[in-house]
């Protein structure tokens, strides 16, 4: 039987997992592809370790550059981690020809750029199912089932921590310290969480995701980002009078040039009777399409697709041309489903080499195919919960100045004050407005002898 | 810029979809495959009729014949409809060395066994990705994503017109005959809907998931099949109370050997200690594993995932070893989704073909993988809701009889009667319990002289 052989560097939970189930289905794989998968080297740090699953010591190294070195291996499975070592040990292999598996969406968003250009250079192919949502096939399905469509809009429920944490509130009411607590003690979030409620973990995915879904090429400074902290439970008890729930969401969305064009009347609006998105006759070549990159704390309706997942799962929902709405809902973590995707695509490189079609679905574009529309002109319906004191003309002051800057009001609520003399919270939702009027006429509310405490707003997505 | 020459055998709804697509993103699937995409014949019934979109006459031909002896064909897209006509076509191009696209899963269902042969005897591909759940990407994923995995059970909700007569009967109350007749008002049912009712369709796409999943080869007559007629409003009342969504799902389970083992004590446990699925190291071989293959309303929990899929939509629930559950949602059907579906299998092929590796992805094995479990040794939770005549002792006389046959209560209601004399509906909730004795015991408690109307009986699935 023919043989395709890897090397594994790193040796961590998700390395246990792909050794785990390259084991445990090594039948059924060699049935499928028709040769046998062999793992001829694992790098780890310390070989002395003791860990979950055996592997024979002939096969551990501690030095990355046996895998590079070694001509048995055709496959280097990068699950080292961090964007110093992981990149080394990336361009050393491309760079000998070798094809990458990896898992590493922050390699992937900070320095994928260099990676893909030095594959593309070198004929070999560089496969991230791992990445992004651990086993959940986003990537192949952007790659490859949506090849054949356009993407409009993504919205990804791609941290699994801060999912877990929002869940507990949601269903708990509980207030966010604890349900991150809660979340350490049982291994859904780290000792250190700061990248995961800071919104940065899921910046980093969108990136990679941006960059198969438009084109787009974005590193994670570029995402408008937000994270969970200063979720108040009080804020789940609005949402849920509105019939929303709150989710951290990761989105981009397509902005046509024509739909800018449209907002903004006079010449520039040439085109702009044609379908969005579509070739024109227009001599001129329109601008590239934009897109909106943000990661932030979503109200979403209750009953939506998205909203049903709960705990610690992943969900990305894609709106495209031909298709319309799809979602893809999975395991976003954990050595065996970020295994599964690691050894998936393993296969679908054991399959390219075998066939002799490395570089058979290209990498993402070297150019980017769209520009990253400024965060102020981000356009949303928002929740903005005010706290105020109880005298009169307060809601008429806020009301007048949101009107200034054509912000329209879709709902208002008002709830008692408990005593006397405390302040009184009040919610507006608003109609679709920009971005940069709504950061305006909070500054100025917010400066009100009236306002007590800072405005909390939070996006609204009708998905 | 080098070319892939199509041709496409079938005009009607999804042919303008996958024709549409084609035109609107070609200069997408230009850049992403390095090569265009050309429409070389189209076969119609007839050329002078009337299309929402245009075709070049001189494409049109009503002979299938010549798209088979055009050289610069190298894919035929089948979207004839049929087993008969379209079984020929299939058969005619792969002998000739041409790729398949089909979108036809009574075809596949039916003929897939000498389709499949062939096209591995001529080293070419048959594709079928909008066969199955429309643009959903359920056959690649199980194709491709899942590939280092091994499934364990599949629940799809594949039919949308049955999906969309549940969904108006739980939201709105409403009979299935009023809900129906809606139904083909909108266009989601066929004038005559029996293929959907029944849960035919739906058998008839569980068979070609089942052989991707599982290795299974299948026919419709082989699943059990049940389908929505018959259901009534109170049924979806009392799934209501007892926290239930009613769906029409098509599901296919594995059941190990193991689990059979433990089920019947004695010698036959020979390796029940060993993890189900697992190889042993026992010199004996075991026999295959049993699949369940069955299409039936089933009543899942109102809080799952699959509880949420509304109206026209799709969306198949896999289980499996590595990464637990995880589900593809969107349109089944229709020109755009079915059509995107179709394109993206046109580009598939195409890659291989640029690349040179048809093949690449063997097709499903000749050899069945597993066996069928009969359907009276499927194990289930049960919904029985019997009509009796409000006398003593009738309760006590079905709890003895369902007793006798070892099927466990988890629940019991009894409502009042409306009118003295009136029959009183009594709903039984049991624990997991043999297919064939539920039948032997409502063959039993039918013939009841208490008994005023045969027992309804709803699967329950703990999706």
């Amino acid at each position: 039987m023919r043989e395709v052989g890897i090397g594994i560097a790193g040796f961590g939970t998700v390395g246990g997992g792909v050794l785990s189930i390259l084991r445990r289905h090594a039948r059924d794989i060699e049935a499928r592809i028709g040769a046998r998968i062999v793992v001829r080297r694992v790098a780890v740090r310390d070989p002395s370790k003791e860990r979950a699953i055996d592997v024979d010591p002939a096969l551990l190294t501690t030095r990355y550059q046996d895998l590079l070195t070694d001509p048995g291996i055709a496959v280097v499975v990068e699950l080292v981690g961090g964007t110093t070592e992981a990149f080394e040990l990336v361009m050393g292999a491309l760079e000998r020809g070798k094809h990458v598996v990896t898992a590493n969406k922050a390699l992937l968003a900070t320095r994928g750029e260099d990676i893909f250009r030095l594959a593309v250079e070198k004929g070999v192919d560089v496969y991230y199912e791992g990445a992004v949502c651990g086993g959940v096939p986003v990537i192949r399905t952007l790659r490859e089932a949506l090849a054949s469509d356009r993407i409009d809009s993504l919205h990804g429920i791609v941290n699994g921590t801060t999912n877990y944490i929002l869940t507990a509130m949601a269903e708990k009411g509980e207030p966010l310290a604890r349900a991150l607590a809660e979340a350490q003690r049982l291994g859904y979030a780290e000792a250190d969480p700061t990248l995961d409620v800071s919104g940065g973990d899921a910046a980093q995915k969108l990136c990679v995701l941006a960059q198969l879904a438009f084109g787009a090429r974005l590193r994670p400074e570029d995402v408008l980002t937000e994270g969970i902290l200063g979720l108040e439970p009080e804020d789940f008890a609005w949402g849920k009078e509105f019939g929303y729930a709150l989710k951290l969401l990761a989105v981009a969305r397509r902005c046509p040039h024509e739909e800018r064009a449209a907002e903004e009347p006079g010449p520039a609006r040439r085109g702009a009777d044609a379908k969005p998105g579509q070739a024109r006759d227009a001599g001129v070549p329109n601008p590239p399409d934009q897109i909106e990159a943000r990661v932030h704390p979503a109200f979403i309706p209750a009953g939506s697709m998205l909203a049903g997942v709960r705990g610690a799962m992943n969900a990305v929902l894609l709106h495209s041309d031909a298709l319309g709405p799809s979602m893809l809902f999975g395991q976003g973590a954990g050595a065996m489903p970020t295994g599964s995707a690691v050894v998936s695509d393993i296969i679908d490189l054991a399959r390219n080499i075998l066939s002799g079609s490395p570089g058979r679905v290209p990498l993402p574009p070297a150019k980017p195919l769209v520009s990253l529309r400024p965060h102020d002109e981000i356009r949303c319906g928002y929740y903005l919960r005010f706290t105020v004191k109880d005298v009169p003309g307060v809601l008429a002051r806020i009301a007048t100045t949101l009107a200034g800057r054509k912000i329209s009001i879709a709902a208002v609520q008002q709830r008692e004050h408990e005593a006397e003399g405390d302040p009184v919270p009040l919610v507006f939702v608003t109609h679709q407005a920009r971005e940069a009027d709504l950061a305006s006429a909070i500054r100025e509310i917010d400066a009100y002898p009236t306002t007590v405490a800072p405005t909390r707003l939070i996006r609204i997505e009708s998905v």
